[in-house]
């Protein structure tokens, strides 16, 4: 099925809009309503932040993936394009549209919880981690950028088995929500070093509206540098495990 | 397969009365039994209360799925007489029983926990929160109301995608359980801004029983006025997010 | 398939011996290592209680569902002899089974804990909770008495929606899942009003092992008198639980 | 489909690699990010740690089982060959490459983790319990020595059970979540006597790596001895486990 470039960069746009809809809504609701609300319940914390973070991408594959293939994310766009034969006239169209989304799912969140930001960060220079990542250790980059390379190879990794036809493909069309299972299971292990960007779409768009709305420590404008990293590593990171995927395991499965 | 309205109603009735007994026990579970109960365990917290709430609508989705669609809430009635041709006439029948389903669901909740109920809130001023939604803005009812629309936008756009028979459908009626974590999703995501009803039934239902038990913030009768926030908002985030499914997604699927 | 009745009681006795090894293991594991064990990890409290209870069931049915059914459970065994036809003679053995099964795995567990115990109960006289049930408020036994209906009466309620060839049955053999879930659910919802017992074998074979092992608060030998509750209100919830399934939904549904 | 030893170690070895990428890094997560990280946050804690070791496993078995038959560890492979007849002569052939995939994994833990470590642990002298396993009773090894086999004896008879072909096989290429399940049951259940190793190799090849990275707490050579009871008892368990299910349930289950 083909219904042409606009259609997939559309269902790009939606689907990656969802994983930040959900995505920055989970961490919005954990660090800005903290266990003083009304109903002193203690938020979910982290393990909240991890399943909906998986929910985010089960949920955006489930809208795009029969259209787009719902990659959501410029390095699986681009580890389709080297090991798949993905047409890399799209490959850009395809990253725009992801970053965009993301955007867009950004300042929803944003509008939506408006209020609670004014009231926990008045002048915006706490909380742009809510929308983009940064590292846990700033004076060290490489820890996060090895960080970011090793979380997305093994996305890509891990994707690129639970769909190879010639291993053991899940049936049913519940093959999106073990993609969220392995975005949650890499939230859980590798997921404080650089705050699990593993997709530069997801962390470029929210960061350019991050600069956009105000935010000082946003990354990008605050002399950091550190706004490079969640896009870098995740593209080489993603090759290196598709690669791996098909050198170490897709070699010896037979093509029937 | 069709059996008569009467069929449908009590379907819809008893599996919003499922959701309501599963729901607003775990929400007293959580805010009645902390962690000072003899256990000293601690409470699950909001990751019980969003997995719960998840559960809940899986099983009434179970249990009413075959005979009435088990929509369970009439922002989902009303957008499949939109979009998918229900029947007009059933809409206010399902509506009303949907929402006697919840009440009845809640008086069942309340009666089981009556002693945690007059242990922790003896006059029944500050636990209403049990069983119907609050802002957690009182002084800016826009923010609830956006957030209403935009969860059950969310709410709605999945539903349609999941059970689209053009896109990816699940197999093995394993569908409840993908409309459960999207519920969970939004729980998690789009949670404590104004309690997440996304669901009209699901919160005037109760909140009239809430109102009929004696509770004093019942959103009703104290003069705040918010208790029509969480029915029209997700009637028309309901009416949204299925359009946008339909004029983003959909309409790219070829018919078969 | 029919092996004999020695086949489905050594089914039924295992199926209950691994509910009571998991559902046991992870309240010892809750309420005997704390916070303040060496790797200082927040333990996770009635989450991991309520997930594994689910995840017990789960994998005592996977075990024993196709020899004897995977009853594990009087009440669901009392119920499938009223409603289903399931064979009266094997009421009893079935019952029995299943609470020796119960038995076992709690002394195993026990066994397996001991330095546990000794270090936080060297008296055995406030533990007995790890293993059986009690209610959160003894002054009024009927509001456990009642719990206890309410909570079985959903958990038949349930089984009988998503095992009936009627409705939307689930398939490749993932229906243990779901009959987990319920008891997840019913778990995170009403859990801490008499402990969620909901299956009579479960709670009296491990009492009776609290009573031999020395445990004082075991609520048989104690003068407390509650250990009737979880036998006597499971049994009758799950008829009425049963019973409501087939008068307010089965009816309306064809017979093929 | 038989593809050749030297295909089967390398699966065995990246399976047991991704076991020990999630797991050590989820440990590690956990222990070495409390709350005072940037984000304020409360970490996952125990629930993180028993989800993340099962989605390990459950993603390790996606990558290896069509090649190797996913055993990621040498207490699987030994009961299979016992009791299904799997090849002797790649017994140890296939626990080398675990116990080396093991080790591999836990190295990239490390050196991704490793300013945390150094910021926590300057001196490597508290935390070899995020790649390998400890007692909590040091004074009374057999406590642990039984808990393992027990822990490892469950292991293996719910993997004989969910995967005979005799009893309920589970369709669609899932059977790899329902092994992940059964490793978050057991970890909620059995995890905090020995740290729940039940695989010889997830134990002894990171072990040895906490000896060569110069960790002084590693049970090897710190006179503790501790360091073959996750081997030792494992084994038996495994053994213990998958002959209790062909001695008390598959003999009842019918040949086809």
């Amino acid at each position: 099925m083909r219904t042409g470039l606009l259609a997939e960069l559309v269902a790009e746009f939606i689907g990656t809009m969802i994983i930040l809809l959900f995505g920055a809504g989970v961490v919005a609701m954990v660090v800005l309503f903290g266990t003083g609300t009304p109903n002193e319940v203690v938020n979910g914390g982290y393990t909240n932040i991890t399943l909906a973070w998986g929910l985010a991408v089960t949920m955006g594959v489930y809208v795009s993936g029969k259209i787009s293939g719902g990659h959501l994310n410029p390095a699986v766009t681009l580890a389709l394009a080297v090991f798949r034969g993905f047409s890399w006239a799209k490959v850009i169209p395809y990253s725009i549209a992801q970053s965009l989304g993301a955007m867009a799912g950004a300042a929803i969140v944003f509008f939506n919880y408006r209020l609670a930001f004014l009231q926990f960060d008045p002048n915006l220079e706490k909380t742009a981690g809510i929308f983009t990542t940064f590292p846990a250790f700033p004076q060290a980059l490489s820890a996060g950028f090895f960080d970011q390379v090793l979380g997305t190879a093994l996305l890509l990794f891990l994707i690129f088995a639970v769909t190879d036809e010639r291993n053991q493909p899940i049936s049913g069309n519940l093959t999106p929500i073990v993609v969220g299972l392995i975005v949650v299971a890499i939230g859980m292990s590798f997921g404080k070093l650089h705050g699990y960007a593993i997709n530069p779409a997801r962390d470029i768009g929210p960061r350019l509206f991050t600069v956009m709305a105000g935010f000082r420590n946003n990354g990008l404008t605050d002399n950091t540098g550190v706004w490079w990293i969640p896009i870098v590593a995740p593209m080489a990171g993603g090759l290196v495990g598709a690669g791996c995927y098909d050198l170490l395991i897709r070699r010896w499965l037979p093509r029937d």
